[in-house]
């Protein structure tokens, strides 16, 4: 027989095609999808999910004029596949071609780039309010994940969305799981319109005022397609709820849907890791190893995590022996800040798990609701950093973001021993917001100099005492201004000082001042996010008025998108050599 | 007949006394706030509307024990009336007391220091939770208007809240109006409710899985009394519905609810203003001006506030002339953001105008929403600079936080021609995501060097050609450029530079360049925000290997509450005399 996804390339060849290949359509990508996923890895779980949804969507509607917009966007690779981008799943040649989240660049069936959750309904908004006011009549669809919905922002969408009074479609892809297990009020109404089959009269949809259509198996083509058809060219605004499996068609996805949220290159027969990574000792599992250790010891601390409690490497197993204690408030950043700093007012102990690019969605809360009410609580930012992932994803903003806010303790130790002893302090003081910038993934040794107290003043560490030059090389850079030293040493004969910073929020006043005392005329900044705003400019602003010369490394004020680390890191001129190529520039003249 | 509000200085005071005692309390309150509002101005709707509430809060609630909680906490007065500050609002002299909101700092009774709205669920969810974990239980209790609802944030702590298994009572102010009309779907789930006294099968609520009570007359004591009586000590969320009228008791306020929402000193017996404010040329004003005839001439120009139409001069009678084009999005500042991206994104052109304080509630979605999708959406950043308000409502952290977003061209207006050059630019031009930061509230009006096109590469303008020092004077503070300037001229003959940077976003660097080679050795920033990631530092960076010395001058990152401006320049050394001073130090050397 020969495959319908052979002649399938765009829209339009779905519209010729029977219901019948349209279904054998959906199994063949399915089967393609797995295979694919098995050799790259993936979001198995959501993609496999939305075949028919999307298939059907690509039938019924007429995109690009219609506009497809997917909320995160990690479930859009059979929209890809559909969208003249199908070798990108069928050619392992051409599989890098194309990302994971949707990217106009990439294709004109693309509206946006997305990667953070609960945008989509936002945006969709606000394509139909120009389509209105253009005076133009086509469709405006957003997908939103059930797990999505708790997000502020989407909310904020569903409130005016259900106010636009015109054509926009809302599709709730309620497949009852989040990246972990849902949590929050919203999800006990979800479960019930699900036992109901969308006829309970108590419908958080309906009470919003949108016209609500149940979709029982959204896994099955001809049923999602109806509805579709049904509401196609509506002139209010619509939801349809319709109920998927995560993983759907891949038993061991169906079966453990958290670990199969996003997966490496898999086996298809056993559904085991291709390589398992090596194993190394991270911070995400010492932190999960010390935080139990904590809440075992003591009743009032708590962990915070918005709808990532892997971050903070709570497995499953782990998070359920502390139900009081391991507070998983559902994709809401936001509220996680306003959630630990009640907590931390009320005398208990809250540390919240973030990663760097989600701490972006917080920057209100970590001003009004923490900082600005001295509330002690503490808040890890992993994944910070320069990285070679998505432009969505990006870890280089927050020293910009949170470190410029007063009264906020932000550290960035440079080593384990003294991520905990920062961590350990954070959590015991009682005056500070504290944030942490955890160095990494892998862990890094060192018999850092610990101090028992990481408030203010800043005290920063002088780990080689040189001259000439010296070189802030922060937290987890700090290993690059090791080696920046070294090379000074060892290929020029420059004893170079190397400081530990310590804090990205604050200068130590007493040591930069002392500096050129001691023979230096450089100081170089090296940091492992945007410059722009960030800890070197603060250096730099010390010495302003001084004849220390002040050389800032760090990255460019740009989003970036799957660039390898090495090559970014040679485009910012953050290579040891390069490095001391520009400082002996400097020094020369 | 002695009146009760003389023997009620505490919480404790109203336990002995009786219901009717209670009423008349409530009446005398009621008078007193009134007078005391027409004598000092304030937030009158929402005041006058809570008056019985908080009285039945501190009656039947033992505070501080039980911990109340006022979203925004611009309705806190009967509050503070009631918990130790009661001179605050009776003695003329003790007026300046108190702020008009919250403050630990002024009271055991105020949990947390408030003003940005639909914080105040997710603060309690935190003191609820920190309550369980330690083992103690007394109430949390929220106070949430009906306008806050909107808020995304609100809207996370709902859903969490709801979760919480255990004791939090959220009660909903509703009084059917934010600071103008309520915009979204669920206002008109609200109105349903308040219909049906409640009954109506679809609840928000109830949906979300609370436990729902309503109250028909929340102005009416014994009602709120008897319900707030009934949910004491719950063991499970409760809401309770409260509809009260805003301005209540005071007909001018009933009858105009969105003029009164903030009133300055006023005539009891007119309702009208003491001292009509000068007539001055706003920028506001002007705005409105501008815009409607945009609007009127292009279908596609929108205009977008997050529930403070004012604040782009949009008056009630201006808004009905535009109901498709002028878009109150409810108080969703995030949304607002992602709306105009997708506005801009359908080829229509959106200005979005928002408050300095209430920019930064919108970081994530000018990043990812905005920025990385380059959307040509324009922003007017109002209200940005020092000034002499509560540490809840600064405006002197926009740039640090927006500025350095990747893409977000940053513009900083000096006068109303440069203003109204860079939005008919900003609206026109189809590439970059433009933020405008507006220059104060009276315009200023100069004869600037204008440009046709404010891309990047930055193109700052010189002013005046001079030596020795560059003058960097930057949008608002252009004035304090033009003061340094001439009395560096005029006191020490110093023929000083000065420049209009017109970005706060990025450097000329053909100019900074160029101005060792013009005889300069330093260059002053002056810039009306926050120094720490702000325009100064990135001055500072870009000189930092060279001779040239820079001196920043902007606010210290700090939450400043209620401190005179010029006592805030002072402090700040930003008067023209201490900036002389300090550059004369430097380059004395």
């Amino acid at each position: 027989m020969s495959k319908v996804l052979d002649k399938t390339n765009t829209p339009k060849d779905l519209k010729i095609l029977s219901r019948n290949e349209l279904v054998q359509l959906c199994g063949e990508i399915r089967q393609q999808m797995l295979l694919r996923l098995s050799m790259t890895g993936g979001h198995v779980g959501s993609n496999l999910a939305v075949i028919e949804a999307t298939v059907a969507l690509h039938y019924v509607f007429n995109s690009p004029v219609d506009k497809i917009i997917f909320d995160v966007s990690h479930q859009c690779y059979t929209h890809k596949l559909l969208t003249g981008r199908k070798a990108a799943y069928t050619d392992p040649a051409e599989f890098a071609s194309v990302s994971g989240f949707t990217n106009p660049v990439e294709s004109e069936y693309d509206i946006f780039s997305i990667g953070h959750t609960s945008t989509a309904i936002s945006l969709a908004c606000g394509m139909a309010k120009g389509r209105d006011v253009k005076g133009e009549s086509h469709n405006v669809i957003a997908v939103v994940g059930d797990g999505a919905l708790s997000g502020g922002e989407a909310f904020e969408g569903l409130n005016n969305a259900a106010a636009l009074g015109s054509n926009i479609i809302l599709i709730v892809n309620d497949n009852d799981m989040s990246i972990a297990e849902n949590h929050g009020g919203l999800y006990q109404n979800l479960r019930m319109l699900r036992e109901t089959d969308g006829k309970a009269p108590c419908n958080l949809f309906r009470a919003l005022g949108f016209d609500y259509f149940f979709v029982r198996d959204g896994n099955d083509l001809n049923e999602i397609a109806d509805v579709l058809e049904n509401v196609k060219d509506t002139d209010h605004p619509v939801i349809i709820h319709m109920c998927t499996v995560k993983g759907k068609g891949y038993l061991s996805a169906e079966l453990d849907r958290e670990n199969w949220h996003y997966m490496g290159p898999f086996d298809i027969d056993t559904g085991k890791l291709k390589c398992e990574a090596a194993p190394v000792e991270t911070y995400e599992a010492l932190t999960a190893v010390y935080l139990a250790d904590k809440m075992r010891k003591d009743p009032t601390v708590t962990a915070i995590t918005a709808g990532t409690p892997k971050v903070l490497g709570f497995e499953e197993e782990l998070r359920k022996q502390f139900p009081k204690q391991f507070l998983d408030v559902g994709i809401a950043e936001g509220h996680a800040v306003a959630f630990a700093s009640g907590i931390a007012k009320a005398g208990a102990k809250p540390v919240f798990g973030v990663s760097s690019s989600f701490l972006q969605r917080t920057y209100d809360q970590l001003s009004s609701d923490l900082a600005l009410n001295k509330s002690p609580a503490v808040i890890l930012v992993f994944f910070a950093g320069i990285s070679g992932g998505s432009q969505t994803h990006m870890g280089v903003f927050d020293i910009s973001l949170a470190a410029n806010i007063p009264g906020i303790i932000y550290l960035a130790p440079t080593c384990k021993e003294e991520y905990f002893s920062m961590l350990e302090w954070g959590l015991n003081q009682q005056e500070h917001p504290v944030i942490i910038r955890v160095p990494g993934v892998e862990t890094v040794s060192r018999d850092a100099a610990l101090l028992s107290d990481y408030g203010y003043p800043a005290k920063y560490e002088i780990v080689e005492h040189g001259e000439a030059v010296a070189i802030l090389a922060l937290g987890k850079f700090f290993e690059l201004g090791e080696k920046v030293r070294e090379k000074l040493e060892e290929d020029h004969g420059i004893h170079a000082t190397l400081i530990n910073p310590r804090y990205a929020s604050a200068v130590d006043k007493e040591m930069l001042n002392a500096l050129p005392g001691y023979g230096h005329e450089m100081v170089v900044t090296l940091e492992d996010g945007v410059i722009d705003g960030g800890f070197g400019e603060k250096i730099a602003r010390f010495y302003g008025t001084s004849s220390i010369k002040v050389l800032n490394f760090g990255a460019k004020k740009e989003f970036v998108n799957h660039v390898a680390v090495e090559e970014q890191y040679f485009r910012y001129r953050l290579t040891p050599e390069q490095i001391v190529s520009d400082i002996l520039e400097e020094i020369r003249i």
